[in-house]
């Protein structure tokens, strides 16, 4: 676990992951906000443990710095915290897009990218919980260049959390949100406007809403300092996921002037299979954890492929270490997942990307 | 209040009316139902004191019909049961749509259309809850062949279940629900589907779904015996919500590829505004109850063209009466509405149509 940690931004996620980590372990706590209020409002949640009158100072001694800054000004911190902070502190992040902070750390070993997906709508670190990542999906975007060592760094970290860690690439990251987010986003506020912008014979819909309108729309008119930029941020992805949205209702369309109830009947039961699956426990039994174990080549990426690889397939790793590198030798990377089910997944891909895995029971280990 | 009370139908609905009827006093409850075990759950639960081997048996005795069987046999339902009941017992229904089974009744002066908007996902009798309308609005539909004494009957007997009773034309009402729950639910639909269909990069983003998407998707999948014949029923008044739908989602992406940051914040603000409306309390404070009264002409349709005036207004009448009725001099109409601002605004509404109105405070009164 981190012990010393900064924090870049004190607001309603910055303060989370201070009393998050707290209750993981970490001793020292520093926060740095421009916002005064911000800083000592987290102050006193218990979020952190002293403020920073400057980055700088905060980045002083500490293992970790989160930026937890809006999007708008993300790309431009995340450059300031790695030229502020020297090599021992590893920089991760916690926007809601990752393709242009990632580009603006410009391939340093030592960043990161991550983005908890905590689905809080409230605001400020007043609203700060420490259990605001509890079995969440909290995205990491290793690159090329990180180091395996920062990677295990902020995935421990993340797990301390109480989170789930899953390693995506940055553009595949922000068309994933685009498609689970920022669409639900923009079809609830497009929902409640066009209730809102209609009277029907004299009627005002927006006064007998029922249950269904209300649910649909709890995410609409979300802080617009915040929204406006996600949405211009990751414009190209959700207009690409707004088109998709619209074929799909012309084809619902068609269907209706049609009378097609063979459509309907399907539509509705393949809409009742994918809720199934969106609710589904992703895993199996705990505690039954399992080792893999590869070697693999000393050269760049190595492990930022293999992360992805199992992200995409949405396999947790529990822990892992990578030992014994040498450049002519490589070196042994191990794995720990959860689950025989998911040892046997997570050795089939390593598998199809050539390395000769070994598989064994490691209960008692961590 | 309604004493003797027959169900055409004891599904959810029909057997939630039949809790909550008894709640407010109703002494006798009949239910009938062509499927048995739905009859005998409905009286396993309370909700009907007995059950009838024929419509006509469920009928004989009772002031009032409620029909509350799939929108399917909804149309062929209320015809039979205006065929079978004799002249003391008013009918009405709880169909979610409203046009067809309104033609069906064919000018009956008996037939009101009902439609309450409970948002309960729940299906069958075992799931009744007295408290199902509760705060909810529930629609009428009085047409010009509709008999006072009859709106009369259905408005007094739903507010006494605790809805608030709202009076609507039918194709009024079923562009209203197109808009507020049927375009609700194919959103839901089309937007899991998509999520579901959709793999990005390897990943399923159903697996990372994040609390938006599943808030968005909860009507998703809804019971397609019921909803295939809602949607297809209504397709009309949806198709026309849906296309304007898409012109505004075809505006959000004009607005996405200008970077449009403006347009975002206005669209953003304008959502956060409608959300409001939308939760506010309707209604002002309650308790001071305002009586007004007006001269009306003895013609047919007179009493439906004030309901649904003041229904468009969104003004809830608390109660009213319409007495000393003759051909030549017509007679006087008594509306209870509470609130000084709510007599001010029914008054107007009125005075709109022609009628000369008498505004006076009636507390104690009911």
């Amino acid at each position: 676990m981190v012990e010393r940690l900064a924090l870049v931004g004190t607001g309603l996620i910055g303060a989370s992951i201070g009393l998050a980590a707290k209750r993981a372990g970490a001793t020292r706590v520093i926060g740095f906000d421009p916002d005064e209020r911000a800083l000592a409002a987290a102050g006193e949640r218990g979020a952190v443990d002293g403020g920073a009158g400057s980055l700088a100072e905060a980045l002083t001694g500490s293992d970790l710095a989160v930026v937890a800054v809006p999007v708008s000004s993300l790309a431009a911190q995340v450059a300031a915290t790695l030229a502020a902070g020297d090599a021992s502190c590893t920089v991760t992040d916690v926007g809601s897009t990752k393709t242009a902070v990632c580009a603006a750390a410009s391939g340093s070993p030592r960043f990161v990218g991550g983005h908890p997906v905590s689905g809080s709508e409230a605001r400020g670190p007043q609203h700060a919980r420490a259990d605001l990542f509890e079995g969440a999906t909290w995205f990491l975007t290793p690159l090329a260049a990180t180091e395996p060592a920062r990677y295990r760094v902020v995935h421990g970290f993340v797990a301390a959390l109480g989170a789930t860690p899953v390693a995506v690439d940055p553009a595949t990251h922000d068309r994933l949100v685009a498609l689970t987010s920022h669409l639900p986003h923009a079809l609830a506020n497009v929902l409640v406007n066009q209730a809102g912008a209609t009277k029907v014979g004299g009627h005002e819909p927006l006064a007998s809403a029922g249950g269904s309108l209300r649910d649909m729309t709890r995410i609409a008119g979300a802080n617009p300092r915040i929204w406006v930029d996600i949405f211009l941020e990751n414009a190209e992805a959700l207009r690409l996921s707004l088109a998709e949205h619209r074929r799909r209702l012309e084809e619902l369309e068609r269907a209706l002037a049609e009378s097609d109830a063979g459509y309907l009947a399907r539509w509705i039961g393949e809409a009742a299979g994918n809720r199934r699956v969106m609710l589904a426990e992703a895993y199996g039994e705990p505690a039954d954890l399992h080792r893999l174990r590869v070697h693999v080549p000393d050269r760049p990426g190595v492990l930022a492929g293999i992360t992805l690889a199992l992200g995409a397939e949405r396999i947790n790793i529990e822990d892992f270490e990578l030992r014994h590198v040498s450049p002519e030798r490589g070196g042994t990377l191990t794995l720990l997942v959860v689950g025989e089910d998911t040892a046997r997944r997570a050795a089939a891909v390593l598998d199809a990307q050539g390395y000769g895995v070994e598989v064994s029971l490691a209960a008692g280990e961590r």
